[in-house]
């Protein structure tokens, strides 16, 4: 089977943002993305600068580091990155469904794969406009159609009223999708030191918009990572 | 139709805790409970010195209420108490799903209601030891058995390992209902500052003691309303 490039394979940890929240996973972080999102807090596997700290695994190797990680046990898989829609997963979900393993993947939804309907929850991303990138939506059908039978929902990143304003346009395109927003974190670098305080404030400030303009759809949720344990990589 | 007791009714703000965190809701407490947890934080619906600040509302007098702070558009009701399933709220439930409405109620699990079935989620949060108080495991399964189809999670607050070890039996005794834990929080007093650091630590420990024992089972969460408000009422 071809490699996968892999910045990181951490865990058990749980799971910090969207459907899963609070869950045991592993996080299966794949390398490379075709955005570069101004804010992006994984830079490290996203930009090719770093492709030499990716690590060229099989995915059998993949299978058996999360399988050291999670003592054997079956858990939760997230897979991440960068885009790992960029990347043939099929291989790893199959060998990781015959021990019992679940699979979730993360994308922004700008490349379509066959293997999403073999997830047990597809999250789909689309950046808003304070990324600097733009969604395409005929892409993001694709995505969706991808899916199948598999569950899907919507995850979107609120930092400004411009992005706000594209989660209540996102969520009128497709009404049907579970929504869960969740407010931006500006301090990515992993040294930086976290304001719990300021992420509380920015949680309850979205929360009142939402709930001022009545608007009950989305469910609202922090970086769960990010207040328990800073910008630190690897939890 | 009779009358209900009612503590507080307040929203619409979002769900703190459990399967619903995150999740636009508006609350209706209840007063009065058959337990006395001694770390209780809300005690203001639960001891009967304070009945005299509770409303004997009708249940259209409810609805009212509900819809008012909703702007008559349809979003989730938490019945939460005290221990709701003293009082019969079949009649609000039915006022509330006409209008589209949808009901979750959080309850111990000491007395079960046939109103259970028409709930969207009943939260069975039986008390570990640190509470004082004893579930007695029998009125607790009468308490699935009432909800019949309707979906039931269960909640456990763990303050120390005594509670960790009931989670794990009360698990081992219903594998199969979806498990929420959350640390509990030593500070109750709605004048009493929360420390955030504090907070973060205390999630932090139980989510690490979760993941090093290899018990992927639970979802760990923290009480997100404590995180963004403190420990005021009304939100």
């Amino acid at each position: 089977m071809s490699r996968l490039r892999i910045a990181e394979i951490f865990g058990p940890t749980v799971q910090g943002e969207g459907a899963l929240i609070g869950q045991p996973t592993v996080f299966v972080r794949a390398g490379g993305c075709d955005y570069r999102c101004v804010w992006c807090d994984s830079l490290h596997a996203v930009d090719s600068q770093f492709r030499h700290d990716w690590a060229a695994l099989t995915p059998e190797a993949v299978m058996a580091r999360i399988r050291s990680l999670s003592g054997g046990r079956p858990l939760t898989v997230s897979i991440s990155g960068g885009n790992p829609a960029i990347q043939d997963f099929a291989p790893l979900i199959a060998l990781g469904r015959a021990e019992g393993y679940g699979f979730a993947c993360e994308t922004q939804g700008s490349i379509a794969q066959d293997w999403f309907a073999a997830l047990d929850m597809l999250v789909l991303s689309p950046k808003p406009p304070s990324s600097g990138e733009a969604t395409d939506w005929a892409r993001f059908d694709a995505c969706l159609a991808a899916a199948g039978a598999a569950p899907v929902v919507m995850k979107l990143v609120i930092f400004d009223a411009a992005d706000y304003a594209f989660a209540r346009a996102a969520h009128a395109r497709h009404p049907g999708l579970p929504l869960y927003l969740q407010p931006g974190n500006p301090e990515v670098g992993p040294e930086a030191p976290v304001d719990l305080e300021a992420a509380a404030a920015r949680l309850r400030g979205l929360i009142d918009t939402v709930t001022a303009d009545g608007w009950f759809a989305p469910r609202v949720l922090p970086q769960l990572h990010v207040w328990v344990w800073g910008n630190q990589r690897g939890v």
